[in-house]
């Protein structure tokens, strides 16, 4: 159930994307490694900058797909099953939207 | 109100905040025309920039509730209806997210 | 260009970018107006949505001309008097820089 | 010139913040971290996403700060020197804002 069992159609909605997106993260996790040697190199600050708003977009780029992926799969579920379930599950999900868009 | 039909289970997903969503669009034009007098008068450019910043904010509020009544109408009922439809009203509210998040 | 004394070096840092800015605004304020009679009409949820994310990046255009023009008019001029003023001009300019990001 | 000089007033505007700036970081690599193992332990969608919120505006808080720094020592600095040194600078700090607000 923890495992295994997940990527072959499991309980979250990124079961099939999940090694894209790790890769992703593990991505943006090196830039943001590469960010503090910037600093620690003492790098010009907008060069610091610009690589700032570069690992920022990549964090949004999964957010999105994270996203997509909740709808298309945990949410079209809910749905689909209607009800009280439903409702919670697209309040949730506009709460999560709503907090990206203003992050 | 008048569109009788639509506030009864329109076509549209934000039908039922109608009247709520036009009031906050009259408030956000309002603050437009507020900065042109603003910039007209020379006001203080960061007293200018504050009310930009406000202004923004009032139309993310619009974006985020007619995206959760989107979430919670069109998008639930295609999701019940399963097939090609529902994909297709999933990638394309996945589009406008990432729109908004990115604007 | 009617207001010639604040064109001709006035008091705000836009002062040599007021008509543009002022023509930018009015636009925005038609884009909003527009969105209004989309709603009233209807018009399908992600129109409208798509709508509003172009307004609201008009929106932050007009916020980055003023900074813009914030930085190299009033912020230069307090940074070559130096001083607390000075000081007090950076926070000022880097609180409302927050602000934007935020918004 | 690498090292110690540049924290005792180097030439990078973040000198003085630099191990502030470097301790936000590692804990941004850290939360990158964290939802690698969210992701990989098949965490529920939404608590990932919360997750890339909060390491989304920890990277966000360091791109303020970093800019904060640039106008109040880079920028500054330009300004009291004057003339075309002093524009450049202005521009390219506005160039990076813009790129923050848009990202």
């Amino acid at each position: 159930m923890e495992h295994g069992t997940q990527d072959a159609g499991g309980h979250v909605g990124y079961a099939g994307d999940k090694s894209e997106i790790v890769k992703r993260l593990k991505r943006a996790e090196g830039q943001v490694r590469g960010i503090q040697r910037m600093v620690e190199d003492d790098t010009y600050c907008i060069d610091v900058l610009t690589q700032v708003s570069a690992a920022t977009k990549a964090l949004e780029t999964v957010a999105l797909q994270l996203l997509d992926d909740h709808l298309a799969h945990c949410v079209a579920e809910a749905a689909r099953e209607g009800g009280d379930v439903a409702d919670a599950k697209i309040r949730e999900a506009s709460a999560a939207i709503a907090r990206l868009v203003r992050s």
